[in-house]
C-alpha cells in the first residue's frame, strides 16, 4: 500500500493539519511513542476533519466509516512531551470508500517521523451494511484528494 | 481527600495550564470520555511540568516520582473533538512527595467538568527507594503551591 | 474514601474475580504498570459483571452506570507480562448509585498490589437524567455486597 | 504487504497461542473494539513470546526490537467482552529483522476477524544501531518460521 518515497512527503503535500501534544502513557518502556499510538493519532485526525469540515456526527449521521485495512512506515523516533503535526490528504475516492494518507511531523522537523493510513468503508449506522457516503461527506473529502501528479 | 466545593474552582486557581486535544478512542461506547481518560491527561501535564520546567529528566534524572495514590471527581462529560484545558496546582509539598491537583476544563466553558489529583513519592531511579527531590523539582513545584486560604 | 488496610486485603474478601492479562503498552517508561491503567482494568471488571451477572446490555439497557468519582492507592509495581487477578466487590449500594471496590492481584501473591474503585451513578441511557438502577442489576450487585462486618 | 486469503488463515496456522480479554475502553463509539487496539494486542503477544521464549529482557538485553512498518486488515467486528486468541507466526526471518504475522480469533469462531503484522529490526539497546538479534531471539523465531508451502 505505501508507495515510494515516503520519507520526502512535507507538510504541504497534505490538505489538512492539526497540531497534537503526546501524552506520558504513549511512550512505552523504551521511552518513545509507541507504533500504536499512531493509529490513535490517524482515527483523531480523520474523525476531526469528518465532524468539523464534512458535517458528519457519529452518533447521529445515518452513514459511519469503518476501518478496513490500515498501515503505517516508522522512520525516527519521538518522544513525550514532542508535539506533532498531524497532516492528513486522500489518496483514493469511491462511492463508498476512502483511503486517507497521514503524515506525522514532529515540530521543527520537516521529514515526517512516519507515514500511514487507513481506508474507510461507509456503512448504514444501524444495519452496518455498505452504503454510499453522503454528499457533504464526499464533498469535504475531494477537498483534500491528492491527484495523479501528487498534488492536491 | 478531595475538599469541598471542586466545582467552583476556576483556570485562575491553578498555576499551570496546558491546552490538550482530545482523541478519538478517548469516547468510549457511550460517546464520552472514558473516566480513565482523565488520569491519562493528568500524567500528561503533571510530566510536562516536571520536564519543562524543573529540569526533570525521566531517562537521566537521579530521583522520579511514582504514583501512591490517585483520586477524581467528574461534574460532567466531554465528548471527542472537544479541546480542554488542564490546570495544575500543587496541594502539599514534602521532602520527598507531593500531591498535585489539576482541574479539567472545556474550552469555552468556567466550571471544571472534572477535578482530580494524585501524590508522587521521590525514588531512586535505581533503587526505588524513597528519596528526598532533587532542589530543582522541589522549587519549580513550591511555584504551584497553594496556601491555606486557596491561593497561589 | 478508601478505608484503613486495604493492603491486608485478600482474593477471598472479593465476591467476583476475573484472570486479567497486561498489555506491552501499559507499562510507561519507567518500565511498570501506568497508574491509569489500573481505571482501565476496574472498568473492565466491572462491566463484565454488569453484561454477564447483572443482563445489562450497554447499548440497550434503559439505564447505564456512569462514573462520578474514583480512587485508586497502589502498594506495588507490577510490569507487562505478568498476569493479573482483579477482583471485585460492592461496598455501598443505593437506588440509583453503586459503589464498587476493586482489588489487583499479582498472580502468585497473596497481597494486592492496588486496591481503588468507583461510583457508578445510573442515568437513563437517552436522556442522561439520573434513575434507579434495573431490578436485575441490583440483584446481582447485592450477590457482591460487603456488610459492615467486611463479609459478603 | 499481507498476501491473498488472509481470511482462510486457522489457529493452527500459527505456532503459537494466546488468549486474551479485550477491555471495556477498547470499544469505540460504535461499540467495537478500535482498530487501533489490535496493534497493542501485536505487541502484547509479540513481546511476550520475546521474553518467555526467547529469553529477551526488555530492560537488560543488549539488543531490542523496534517497529518499523505495520499493518492490519480487518475482517469482522468483535466487542467487550468479547474473549480473543492471539496466533502469531513468523514470515520473515534476517540476520537483524523479522517480520511478524497475527491472527486475532474470537473465541468459538474459527475464522479470525483480522489480521496483520509488523517488521521488528533489532538495534542495540543504548546506541539504537542495527545489529543482530541475538542467538537465542533468534533460535526462538525460528521455532515460529512458516515456510514457503505456508506451513510451520
Amino acid at each position: 500500500m505505501p508507495e515510494n518515497n515516503l520519507k520526502a512527503l512535507r507538510r504541504m503535500d497534505f490538505g489538512y493539519t492539526l497540531p497534537y501534544r503526546t501524552r506520558w502513557s504513549d511512550n512505552d518502556q523504551y521511552s518513545h511513542i509507541n507504533n500504536s499510538i499512531y493509529y490513535h493519532l490517524f482515527d483523531s485526525i480523520v474523525n476531526t476533519y469528518l465532524i468539523e469540515s464534512c458535517g458528519q456526527n457519529p452518533q447521529k449521521s445515518p452513514s459511519i466509516g469503518l476501518v478496513v485495512s490500515s498501515w503505517c512506515e516508522f522512520f525516527a523516533p519521538i518522544s513525550f512531551p514532542d508535539i506533532l503535526d498531524l497532516c492528513l490528504c486522500v489518496k483514493k475516492l469511491g462511492r463508498s470508500s476512502v483511503t486517507y494518507e497521514i503524515g506525522v511531523f514532529k515540530q521543527g522537523l520537516d521529514s515526517p517521523v512516519a507515514v500511514g493510513g487507513y481506508t474507510h468503508v461507509f456503512v448504514d449506522s444501524q444495519s452496518r451494511q455498505s452504503t454510499a457516503m453522503s454528499p457533504a461527506v464526499r464533498s469535504g473529502l475531494e477537498a483534500l484528494l491528492v491527484t495523479v501528479t501528487g498534488k492536491l
